[in-house]
């Protein structure tokens, strides 16, 4: 349940628009710097080399002295940097005046590395499936090459950036004090596989997609994967409680609000990339790290780290 | 989890085949014969008039003198009126040498009235969306206009069985001592909806689905379908303890295993039959039978009635 209310909670912050909208940085919102950084001949899981593997990221406050006042907020899926801003602010959980917060987006999202803006001969479909563990890697680089921090105070992520948090706290695990995961798990069972790949298959039904060489966006089928993923969104006793009229325009129906998130579920969304973040998705595992052996149960993995789950 | 409990006890029944399959009566199961029930002229709550309304049902035992010893036994989702042999024999609950069982098809199964089997101008797609007080009415008046029966011991359902089952306690509330209705509801809440929605748009995604005029079936589009309810079939907590491998053949795999449901789901079934079933379960609300105004709570409905759900 809590999975169902946190995602209540994210689409009813932006109940006016779509259930992912977070583009629009207002002018209420906290100050952002956005950064990209780019690394040469990035070697992910799946063996492809990516001549120019890009991470864009945002940062929020200011790096002091000591470079102690830092917290990596990983983004969930096709977020882009402004996603956790609903948490930002002088009175909220992360205070831009005291922290250093550097928000990063996934590879796939279309801004940092996707299958929509690499070159030949690793465009669209060819796009390698980079895993959880490929993007904690190019953050690490980011933060230790480019920002040069040594330590965080926390890894804070929703969903794909909770599962960015749980890898950080395996990969990484003295590199930040605190491990916050919410929504999200450190491996990903086959209810999600089932999920997700019914997801995918909407958008592979429709023929516009021809494999992922299509020539303009498969609308049918984007907008039947929103479908899908729309009865996985909210818990049942949430429709049933007819909770989507709580901030709804008036006039608002149960029929209009189902077809307005169908038809804009992820606005502008390519469906090479959105299928990409969901290969990424599926194929987490922290226990698949090299020197695991599967082991996701490893004990000695999370000894003597704060974990908030 | 008690939906999901029965959904993968039944699932498990038929593990080697398919989750629908019960077309085999074997030799082992209960012995059955095989009727059609038709109504002329037949009034659909759409307004639409079938000139032929069919009802296929099936028979165990014998009707006794006093025709006190009947039980209905309304069908589920694309099921004949095997699907509940598993309940039936000496030592379970049903036993045929006692009890005269009467299982009813639901409209839309290919084998009472249909899409599939209807002659113009109802045919296809133009075939009316029945609802479950339809499937009522028609039950209703072949238990006593054909089979004289004047009260029955029980209406047992499972899923859209239950649904009936629950519309039988509103709409002939003296008519059976006891109303049965496991893994279903009384009204289909907006949950409900946006799922088999999900679902039926997997169908319609498909360009061979031709809006219902298809030359053949839309495979691709039924594949999804099934992909998109697999997902539903099973609790997360099923996949996570892999539970697929209960009763699977050796060398069955989670790939092997998810790819044979996607696969033979609903072996043969026509995909305006899989809609028009969809399209009944979507609209089934007790509380909107004529003369109740919506009150799904009517307490007057249930009172001295006993009904286990």
């Amino acid at each position: 349940m809590k999975r169902f209310a946190v995602l209540a909670l994210l689409a009813a912050s932006v109940a006016a628009g779509n259930a992912w909208a977070q583009d629009a940085a207002d002018s209420k919102g906290p100050k952002a710097e956005r950064h990209e950084f780019v690394i040469s001949n990035f070697k992910t899981e799946s063996g492809v080399v990516l001549p120019q593997a890009k991470v864009v990221y945002g940062t929020y406050g200011t790096l002091n002295a000591a470079k102690d006042n830092a917290i990596l907020l990983p983004s969930h899926y096709m977020a882009n940097f402004h996603g956790y801003e609903w948490l930002m602010g002088p009175d909220k959980a992360l205070d831009p005046s005291k922290l250093f917060l550097v928000a990063t987006e996934l590879f796939g999202n279309g801004n940092s590395s996707s299958p929509s803006n690499t070159p030949e001969p690793y465009h669209g479909p060819r796009f390698p499936v980079t895993t959880i563990r490929d993007n904690v890697e190019a953050v690490h680089r980011l933060l230790t090459e480019e920002l040069k921090i040594t330590h965080l105070q926390a890894v804070v992520g929703f969903s794909m950036g909770a599962q960015q948090a749980f890898q950080w706290a395996v990969s990484y695990p003295t590199y930040a004090d605190r491990f916050v995961a919410t929504s999200g798990t450190a491996k990903t069972y086959g209810h999600g596989i089932v999920r997700l790949e019914s997801e995918i298959g909407a958008i592979a039904t429709d023929p516009v997609f021809a494999g992922g060489d299509y020539q303009e966006e498969p609308k049918k089928g984007i907008e039947e994967f929103a479908l899908v993923w729309e009865g996985w969104l909210f818990s049942q006793e949430w429709w049933r409680q007819e909770l989507w009229k709580e901030g709804a325009k008036p006039g608002t129906t149960f029929e209009s609000f189902v077809e307005n998130l169908k038809t804009n579920f992820i606005p502008g969304a390519d469906a090479n990339n959105l299928i990409l973040q969901m290969r990424t998705w599926e194929k987490h595992d922290v226990g698949s790290t090299p020197g695991f052996n599967g082991d996701l149960a490893n004990r000695s993995v999370f000894s003597g780290h704060r974990c908030e789950v």
